[in-house]
């Protein structure tokens, strides 16, 4: 097997999920995943964890959804299976990204509903979501799959303590920051961040950050103004959407445009109230992911680019008790910022051109 | 997908493990298994069933038990899985039989101990085994892969119902009779069956049958009496065993040979004191079964065949609170009755040269 694979499994096992001995692990394998699964339950009996392997197929999932009547009930062994659980890896990768193209709207929606209580009890463990490259990601990536492994293995084998430190320094900023203005070719937009808590997102359970790779820092703003142009091409809802537009005006979304399929942004402003205001400001950290691969998981984390999310806030950077932007919808859109770009926090530069204040020593 | 996965999947969920709509199942999907995983999956969505899928790659679990101490706590979340499940449903079929040859025998015996209360939470469940025919069983049974999923169709698409009933005749004639005579070439053999209850083993929960293929009646004799040569070839611990030759005397083993490999005969008897003795007098009715693939789920059923197991007898057979042989191993070994021969009880012949009585309706 590719030393990669097994250097994968150290790192997910390790520093993501800090398994210990005794866990109660939930593995789900991908029907393309197989060989990171072999991987990580070879490190799982090192370290002495008790191991549940599910079977992540998609083709599996999609057999039986389609099958059903869409009347689903709980499934009392699964909740059991998640609430006795400590941690879950799931293990990403399949052999088609449209296995599930067929199953209808509204059956997913209601399996998902039915699940609800076991939705919560896996977010309560532990829980870690990583990807194994496989062709069919290699496909979506527009990538040769040997190109598409160097990619994957770049972007999740990188030094994480290395990486968090520096991360923790863009945290550090943010939270004592009240305004961020990001400006480049077509974008000029400010946002308010007084009073939020940044995340650092270190692909590791002791900072609540659950995907592998990880590597972004992201708050929730407020009162956003100003126009921004996110120019990294996005599938939304299975359509390709390229140079998505955006105006604010006093934090709410007011006129919008996109190169191509400029429909669905215009659907997705429509979801709710909470469609035309932020949820999220972010900005990517992971110099191992170096170009857009039509994966939210790899994208929004690459570096010299910094993403917004329309709709739904996370608690995490909410003052105790404060409600923040509530919507069905968490869209992320992503812009580039490695050239004539600048991103400045209460006026002062923190990020020009891609690098960062402390990587280039220039002044803020 | 072949049509037979899906007629598989409709005997598996339908006649073998009666899923109704809300019942909580566990469908474990060996390595090879995929194909059979999907049409179940789909049966099942059909019937309004819960599922959740698990992995059973043996690569999986070799490497898991490969890295272990072998120190191996409980496992909270597979025992709440287990005690929350209606049914389970085992889907065998790997890529290699032997991948978890180099897994050694202490690690397997005490993960299999530590697991005592996951294992009987199982078995409290409405579980049934079947296969999928892989290229690695075909190659296991010596046959193409093409001719050997013609055989694994024909052992598993019967005509349950009518085999059901015609195997009922058998079990009643068992259960009324008190002495059981099978002669051969070289078998003579006198077994008492006084008091004991046949198991119609009809690949269904129904009849508290558990495998997929099933088509066998059997019941636990005593008081063994005479010789008797296994004339279908085994696999015993990994080693090919042919022509194993037993004589008993008063229920107990007195002499062996076999004419390769009788050591490990000798190794087997020698495991402790029921090891000697019978647990199991069983006869093969599923006229799909027309040879051996060293496989036990399809060798023992094999019609034209008696198969008798030394060691453990099943609870099933025996009168209320009556224990019966008590032993660690049950090792099926398997006689060919097809001529020449005559299977008798109480002096009455019930099938002749693998004809039964009702189907040639020769006088007894």
């Amino acid at each position: 097997m590719d030393e990669r694979v097994h250097d994968h499994a150290d790192v997910l096992v390790d520093w993501s999920a800090r398994i210990e001995s005794g866990d109660d692990v939930v593995m789900s394998v991908s029907e393309g995943a197989h060989d990171l699964g072999v991987a990580v339950a070879e490190k799982l009996g090192e370290r002495g964890a008790n191991l549940v392997t599910t079977d992540g197929s998609a083709e599996v999932n999609r057999a039986y959804l389609q099958a059903h009547d869409g009347e689903f009930d709980d499934a009392a062994h699964e909740l059991a299976l998640f609430e006795n659980a400590d941690a879950v890896l799931a293990l990403g990768g399949g052999r088609n990204t449209a296995a599930q193209a067929d199953v209808p709207g509204e059956v997913r929606g209601a399996y998902s509903k039915a699940r609800e209580d076991t939705r919560e009890a896996y977010m309560d463990t532990d829980w870690v979501s990583t990807v194994h490259p496989t062709r069919s990601l290699a496909q979506q990536a527009g990538m040769s799959y040997e190109a598409y492994q160097e990619f994957v293995y770049d972007a999740v084998l990188r030094d994480w303590e290395g990486l968090a430190e520096e991360m923790s320094e863009m945290k550090a900023i943010l939270d004592e920051g009240s305004e961020v203005c990001i400006r480049s070719e077509d974008t000029d937009l400010t946002l308010s961040i007084e009073g939020r808590t940044a995340v650092n997102s270190t692909a590791s359970v002791a900072d609540d950050s659950h995907n592998l790779p990880s590597g972004e820092v992201f708050t929730a703003p407020h009162a956003t103004d100003g126009e921004v142009l996110f120019d990294v091409p996005m599938t939304l809802r299975g359509t390709r959407v390229e140079d998505v537009w955006l105006e604010f005006d006093d934090g709410e979304v007011v006129d919008y445009d996109a190169a191509r399929n400029p429909d669905i942004v215009g659907e997705l402003l429509d979801t709710d109230d909470g469609a035309r205001r932020l949820g999220e400001l972010g900005i990517g950290m992971n110099r191992g992911i170096d170009r857009p691969t039509d994966s939210i998981l790899f994208d929004e984390k690459m570096a010299e680019t910094v993403h917004l999310a329309l709709g739904r806030a996370y608690d995490a950077c909410l003052p105790d008790g404060e409600a923040g932007n509530d919507s069905a919808i968490h869209i992320d859109l992503i812009t580039d910022v490695s050239s004539d770009s600048s991103l400045a926090v209460d006026g002062e530069i923190v990020q020009r051109d891609g690098v960062f204040r402390w990587e280039d020593g220039f002044a803020g």
